[in-house]
């Protein structure tokens, strides 16, 4: 059985959603961030990068949530999770997950994990200062230039759609007005009300 | 026919060698990063990310390493650049190339590019100190736990391949001896030693 370990508040959300919209037979393993689970060995041993998410699976552990996405359509391709069969448009998915992890997850890591990138404490409130403006941007142009509506990629719900939920749910930490991006705003109120969210969102609390 | 556009020394280089190495019929469009070639009006357009790399394709424009990359196996499938039919294999290789998109190539840009994320000088001087240390990490933990070697993904060459040739190829910048990674060394070498890599190279330079 595939077995997923998350911590609360983490991009984990995003493979969470998609397992529980696939219709997958799974187990979540919560560790907990406060008590460094996810430095001790036992840990390490699933994933040598101390990061969440990781996906245990009966071929090996996955890591990295666009792939992890993009493997939960693969094995549920009945769950219509990613146009699988459409090249081009399975690229333009990976697209926009590869910017969510490259560009605004990072944008948004600047605020609590700045100590990643340097080490003077003048140097961590310089970055937290930017984040505002950074996150803001990198949703200013998911919103008129990547998402279509109602979903991510337009009328299909994709595995773009719980990916884009979680780092949205970011902004308010990230002093970030959601009701700046209409489509966006309108995308997050529409996904909080899918009984997979729900159920996940309920397990996470 | 595809259009793939670059500036040197970016990461489109991953995307350059793998449109060779599948025998792609493209055309390879330089950006002066210099001259801001990819802030202008024009290319805004094709990227509004202004970023490399972008492929323009028959069916729409695609960015992000990732997603280019994939796509390019998908559709020249007898250039056996992934294992499209094995989705375990296929998510292996997209968590190496997510890795290399949201952490390698971010601890890198610190370097160059810290005034994304701060704004004072003592900062980016702060950021650049911690480069060395922080792709240092990046490097000894994929030569460790991801790089299997001959080729990333061990006998088969893959998309992780050309990637991870043109993220090592950042070390001397980020002063970063490639000699503590044999693996990667050793690949690093074997790669520059490619046909198609000798190719664009020639092209880039």
């Amino acid at each position: 059985m595939l077995k997923l370990f998350y911590a609360v508040g983490s991009c984990a959300l995003a493979s969470h959603i998609a397992l529980e919209e696939a219709g997958a037979e799974y187990q979540a393993v919560r560790l907990d961030f406060a008590a460094a689970d996810q430095r001790k060995p036992e840990y390490l041993k699933v994933n040598p990068k101390g990061r969440v998410p990781a996906l245990i699976t009966d071929s090996g552990i996955l890591t990295e949530t666009p792939a992890i996405l993009a493997y939960v359509a693969q094995v549920f391709p009945k769950a219509g999770l990613a146009p699988l069969t459409d090249p081009f448009a399975f690229a333009r998915v990976q697209a926009f997950n590869s910017y969510l992890c490259s560009t605004a997850h990072v944008n948004h890591a600047h605020f609590t994990r700045g100590s990643r990138w340097a080490d003077e404490a003048a140097s961590l409130e310089d970055m937290k200062r930017k984040v505002p403006k950074n996150v803001g941007d990198s949703f200013a142009l998911m919103e008129s230039e990547m998402v279509e509506g109602p979903w991510v990629m337009g009328n299909a719900y994709t595995i773009c759609d719980p990916y884009l939920f979680t780092v949205a749910g970011w902004l308010p930490r990230d002093s970030v007005d959601i009701a700046r991006f209409p489509k966006i705003h309108d995308h997050h109120t529409r996904m909080a009300e899918r009984p997979a969210v729900k159920k996940v969102l309920a397990a996470w609390s």
